[in-house]
């Protein structure tokens, strides 16, 4: 059985299309071959997608899935009338109920980014990028009042990937602080941070994993043997109960989990919600 | 009229859910107060859920929207009979539709970051943001030979939240690498660099518009000036426009449209599609 192609249609990025559909597909034991056809915004590029479309469909003797997020009229209409694939126009299904709901008409607008050079809520987010890069791994002290959450962790127990996220996809400026031996011995947060407890939150993780990952960049160190990662953790661990910071383990947690677990947790002021 | 209350509910993180929800509701001209709900994942949590659902209802004399991603069965069941809000169940919709054209039955299974600490992928994704990170504004000319991409443009173009996006989204090696006064006066590119033209991508910006996102971190600077904004810009097309790499101008472009437009010209290698 040869792989089904999947296309993911969009009239903006497509990113919103090809997320929902991945997730979809997750669903399903099957083998898939991707192809984004972002930007189609205009009736000529949607002749243009169908083209591409209807030759798989020829090609291969099956129909691709199409997950589609068009909202331009005239486009979804040039897709909808010529498209051989199975058109999954997952917008349309919730629009229509949407507007008897609410009781307004749907605006068809293509996508959320438009004029974004003059939104505050971008302009925010590229601020949190630069103070979260600025805050890396302890770099700076200054303007941690500003920071809306503090993530410390030993080394390498995923700060830095946790607080670009936090910044990217959620416009908060998240610092981390990492949480070294000379802290163990003093057998206090680092010092900087003692005004800011109630922004702070731990990542911890098993010492195994953490070993194997510092394995790979420093094989055969102190730093990276599993002695030493026990150690680390253990005491860093007892300083978040002592210190009365929220915490949790990273281990077999993606990027997107730990962040949304902080979210929940910390309920930063500045997030919308 | 009060805003309208929109649940975003997952037996995973929510990020599916929440960014088909937002993307649907950006056609409504409205105004919503956003709740997650992620990681509902038993019966017991679903009826949490459907409690703090039921009460807005009960509570705003209007139905809350609730876009869900659930795929837990049991779970669903109990939001299903339960829920007094506008239920869009969005997965649903589509899975039944595609269990009988794929000829196999779904999963059920939740959210697509299980055993992350297992997936090759996901390791691959950590290694980009590393990598990305190393690589940001030419601090290293180290292992060029591994990145997927080289963003090169004038300071403040947008490089490094563009280049952290593909290796967050993407898992691309992305490093960026500045181009300066030294640069227009040799009227070449970085040194560095010339081995690898077929991985640039330029980032320019309008004149205007840089002189302005300079203007917030040096006010007055000549750094910053209108009249040098210009010099650095044409130089720096000019430059492009000679070397024959592809650029684009990221003035009214959000980091995804950029990201997702380099996708589209440079067809990188190591990203699967």
């Amino acid at each position: 059985m040869t792989a089904r192609t999947v296309f993911f249609l969009s009239d903006g990025t497509g990113i919103t299309a090809e997320a929902f559909g991945n997730a979809i597909l997750a669903q399903f034991d099957i083998a898939v071959r991707r192809v984004r056809l972002p930007f189609v915004d205009t009736p000529d590029k949607a002749h243009q997608a169908l083209r591409q479309i209807n030759h798989v469909c020829e090609t291969e003797g099956q129909r691709p899935l199409v997950f589609s997020t068009l909202v331009d009229r005239e486009v979804l209409e040039v897709i909808r009338t010529g498209c051989h694939g199975m058109l999954m126009d997952t917008f349309a299904t919730f629009v229509q109920p949407l507007e008897q709901e609410l009781g307004v008409k749907s605006l068809h607008r293509v996508g959320r980014f438009a004029d974004v050079s003059q939104s505050r809520e971008y302009h925010d987010r590229i601020e949190a990028i630069n103070f979260s890069l600025a805050h890396d791994d302890g770099q700076s002290d200054r303007d941690l009042q500003s920071a809306d959450v503090i993530l410390v962790g030993v080394s390498r127990s995923g700060k830095t990937p946790t607080s670009l996220y936090l910044a990217m996809q959620h416009g908060l400026k998240a610092a981390n602080y990492p949480l070294i031996p000379e802290d163990f011995e003093r057998r206090q947060l680092p010092p900087a941070l003692l005004a800011w407890r109630h922004k702070l939150f731990g990542l911890s993780i098993n010492p195994q994993r953490l070993a194997e990952i510092r394995s790979e960049r420093r094989p055969g160190s102190r730093y990276a043997s599993l002695e030493n990662c026990r150690m680390e953790v253990s005491e860093a661990e007892a300083m978040m109960r002592r210190s009365g910071i929220r915490w949790l383990s990273t281990t077999t947690k993606s990027i997107e989990e730990i962040a949304t677990t902080i979210l929940q947790e910390l309920h930063p002021q500045r997030l919308g919600y």
